[in-house]
């Protein structure tokens, strides 16, 4: 379901394709504009999505089962979205978040275990609350800058080629709320066509 | 759906009705027969179940969203299914656990949320392993010892009747793999009627 106040867009897209900058970006033209705005994450952004984010991502938790990975990030969404992103949303916000739901479909989804129950579930863990737009960042995953040592980002290249064909093909089934972009690009390129987008749905 | 080997028995029931008694009782009786017998629990009988346990009780997370609790309990519940009730089950033991799917059923479910979607999320969280048998011990609310002092003991006696009935309600629904038994009578007495009913399913 969609909010019926406030605008909530998404930023998706593998590891080092620019969500972050892209998210700061549009949070700062949207402040600029005198617009509300909450720029948030996931996992991690509540206090205890911080403490599920630490027991996912440390190295030293070992192997966890992708079903057990999959309910913690889940758990993560759950409480973002009721503490966070509702209230804002509910107050008139635009809310930007980099990453949302489909990034536990690519990853969790796509890379790790079958698609099967969990996008019910997720549906489920969020309340089914859906982004008007999703701004996925495509690059490929050979493309992407290595950004850092954690337990995903070890992954191989197969791996991160099935969660960016996932992510695709997310966007691919529901155009009209997303937008698919070359991550590649010039990052103020991109941003203006973010903006652009964002713009219209202000309207 | 039942594991094919093995024999998968829980206890259930409120706080102080004497599952982890009940559970070593039954776990000693089978291997004076020589069984082979695992003994465990929910939460918190694996390593990411641990610190999910501490995560959810410790007083000073303060509040979480009754959802994030129930992924959060489910993700403990996933990561046992995994790598401890599975593996028992497949090499042919007799699995006693203290508390599984019906807990969650009863605490998030009756106590805290609706019962909507919380059930097929608990059906995916632990790939559907159903206990050959579920042992209720019944005991209303206030003639339960007090057994301690975190997040989910000191909630009002409303709660805990609505848990008991919760309880009731899912023996009453599947009598066929229920035992409901008083849980103020000598425990003894219960431990035969347990193990009278555990006797029979494994012959």
């Amino acid at each position: 379901m969609l909010a019926e106040t406030g605008l909530f867009v998404a930023l998706e897209g593998g590891d080092g394709a620019g969500k972050s900058t892209q998210a700061r970006l549009l949070a700062r033209r949207l402040e600029s504009t005198s617009y509300d705005v909450l720029l948030t994450r996931e996992p991690g952004a509540t206090d205890v999505g911080a403490e599920i984010r630490r027991l996912v991502l440390a190295p030293e938790t070992g192997t966890i089962h992708p079903r057990t990975e999959a309910l913690l990030y889940a758990a993560d969404k759950s409480e973002h979205v009721e503490t966070v992103l509702r209230p804002a949303l509910a107050r008139g916000a635009v809310v930007v978040t980099d990453r949302y739901v489909d990034s536990s479909l690519a990853y969790q989804g796509g890379g790790r275990t079958s698609h099967d129950g969990l996008e019910a579930m997720l549906r489920w863990a969020t309340g089914d609350l859906r982004p008007h737009l999703t701004v996925l960042l495509d690059v490929a995953p050979a493309e992407a800058r290595s950004a850092g040592q954690d337990r995903i980002e070890a992954e191989g290249a197969d791996f991160h080629t099935r969660v960016r064909d996932h992510f695709l093909a997310l966007a691919a089934a529901d155009p009209e709320h997303y937008l698919v972009l070359d991550a590649r690009g010039d990052r103020e390129a991109i941003a203006a066509q973010v903006w652009a987008r964002v713009e219209e749905l202000l309207r």
